[in-house]
């Protein structure tokens, strides 16, 4: 198998993106700004009463390997769809935009294809609802050892430790990145996920990760604390690289004795930040990949984290090799 | 039942939009800005090879009445979906509109909701490719009569001249329509639709046709002239009310002694142009319903289709009834 750039495992995750006021949210108790696990009776009745909406592919490592592509990465995903409409979008996209993705559909009669509804807010800010579908059932037998060990780094979905099975498949793809000689990479995902797996995530990111990513929220929660600064530096004893998001505070990027201050790349208009975490990932490991310095690999991080809240979903809608280029990052 | 606005009569379709360049254009000899109707599969065989997509649903004549109700309008639609997923997609974004939908979705095995595969070049332009899948399978008995009875218009899509069921039901609700004291408006859709049905269309209009919506290829197509100003007297004589538009060029709105000239609305940026007649008509035709002069109706058309060209899409994202109070349009 040729080598990959990153390759990532994670849920497949199609977003049906509806607009919202804060009302609507206040109205059904839900917090703003969150990731809730839903099953598919709630799914379908919050279907029932969000707006008319949008159908785009994501699913947080599936947009951060989406967007390795976009750069010019060689990447690919492991996640599991059903034989379904959303299944066939899923991996239409992944396909098309240039990412190795082989992992079968599950058979007919399977759950569905996992679906995350998407309530966006005036301000730009989304509350996340997702029915996983048949996506934790990515078993052992679906992490392809060739395809994992293709790849330079191999980039992890914390939301995976939602399920047991998931997570067997987590642990077997880092058991055979290590000897290999790759890097291991896992994002926190979601504060509340954190918080639902705390020991676990500690225990996993000091024996086997290279490299974390977490935005503020989660790296306090995993350290509970409310100082980031806390946080930080007990990242930089359990792991060897941070990048730690702080929206528009821009990120902070940690080795054992670097502390590098990334700003965030400017803004017109906030229209929806989904998928913000994951792209600025997917910056940051194409320029590892690819041997830049840590704070070009934050500036590409930036750079692709700001496109993607610029417009609704969140996959890339412009190559961010051309905006890299613009931006002299692609020397 | 309550007294509607506008019920429209239309293909249900969901679109598939991805970007394209015009050398994907050109290596597959597709004709920019056409309408092409595919068979599956012409349509799996393109959906494979286009790049990634959105979907967000679609129709010309279930997005204009969409159109309808986001400026506050009561609107209602009768088109034929599958028992699948983008049936469900279909029918849940009409409904959370606040457009009454009843058409039954077909029985399982039927063929499946019809999709069209857009593809979006960097100027904004669109070429459809359109896989009617259930939708023609309209039949007169689903044409709900109290339904249609209950429009001050009733709103016909030209597309469904394509297929001789979907016609029989438009037939139908014209034939409801006109003795109920109610008017019948009929869009052209599309050059090559009016060019495979000219003399119908004729006959159509003539015998049953209250308002006409066109572009100008259509209406040149229709009256085979080169001469805009020709075909548009010609429509003068055949109709009662015409509303042509003319892209930049904005709209020209006849009757047998006026001719009104409307600017288009300036556009920052044509994102993608699907819709932008499917939405001249949806404010058209809800001033024509709320009793507005010739002039604000046209106006409220404008200010619709330049909305809707701003984005990826042919519904409105956000509310035309806040767009048009801004504009001082709502008196």
């Amino acid at each position: 198998m040729h080598e990959h750039d990153v390759v990532g495992i994670g849920n497949a995750i199609v977003d049906i993106i509806g607009r919202c006021d804060d009302a609507f949210l206040a109205r059904h108790g839900y917090a703003k700004g969150s990731m809730q696990l839903v099953d598919a009776a709630a799914a379908a009745k919050l279907y029932d009463v969000m707006g008319p909406a949008v159908e785009i592919s994501g699913g947080s490592g599936a947009n951060t390997i989406v967007g390795v592509a976009s750069f010019g990465g060689r990447a690919g995903f492991i996640g599991k769809t059903a034989d379904d409409q959303f299944g066939r979008i899923f991996g239409h996209d992944i396909r098309t935009a240039g990412v190795t993705f082989t992992t079968p559909a599950a058979v007919k009669g399977s759950e569905p294809t996992g679906r995350c509804l998407v309530l966006v807010t005036p301000d730009g800010q989304r509350t996340m609802h997702t029915f996983l579908g048949v996506s934790p059932q990515l078993g052992r037998g679906e992490v392809d050892p060739a395809l994992v060990a293709s790849a330079r780094i191999v980039y992890l979905e914390g939301y995976l430790f939602d399920r047991p099975e998931a997570k067997a498949a987590f642990r077997q793809a880092a058991g055979i990145a290590a000897p290999a000689g790759r890097q291991v990479a896992l994002s926190l995902s979601d504060a509340f996920c954190v918080d639902r797996h705390r020991e676990e995530f500690l225990n996993f990111i000091r024996a086997s990760v290279d490299i974390l990513f977490a935005n503020e929220a989660e790296i306090t929660s995993l350290y509970q604390t409310n100082s980031f600064e806390d946080a930080a530096r007990k990242a930089q004893t359990d792991t060897r690289l941070a990048a730690l998001t702080r929206s528009e505070k821009g990120s902070v990027i940690l080795t054992a004795d670097q502390w590098i201050t990334v700003p965030a790349d400017p803004v017109a208009k906030v229209v929806d930040t989904t998928g913000a975490g994951d792209l600025y990932a997917a910056g940051f490991l194409f320029g590892l990949a690819r041997g830049r310095d840590l704070e070009t690999a934050g500036r590409l991080g930036s750079l692709a984290a700001a496109e993607v809240i610029s417009y609704l979903g969140a996959r890339p809608a412009t190559k961010l090799s051309d905006l890299a280029q613009a931006k002299g990052l692609f020397t």
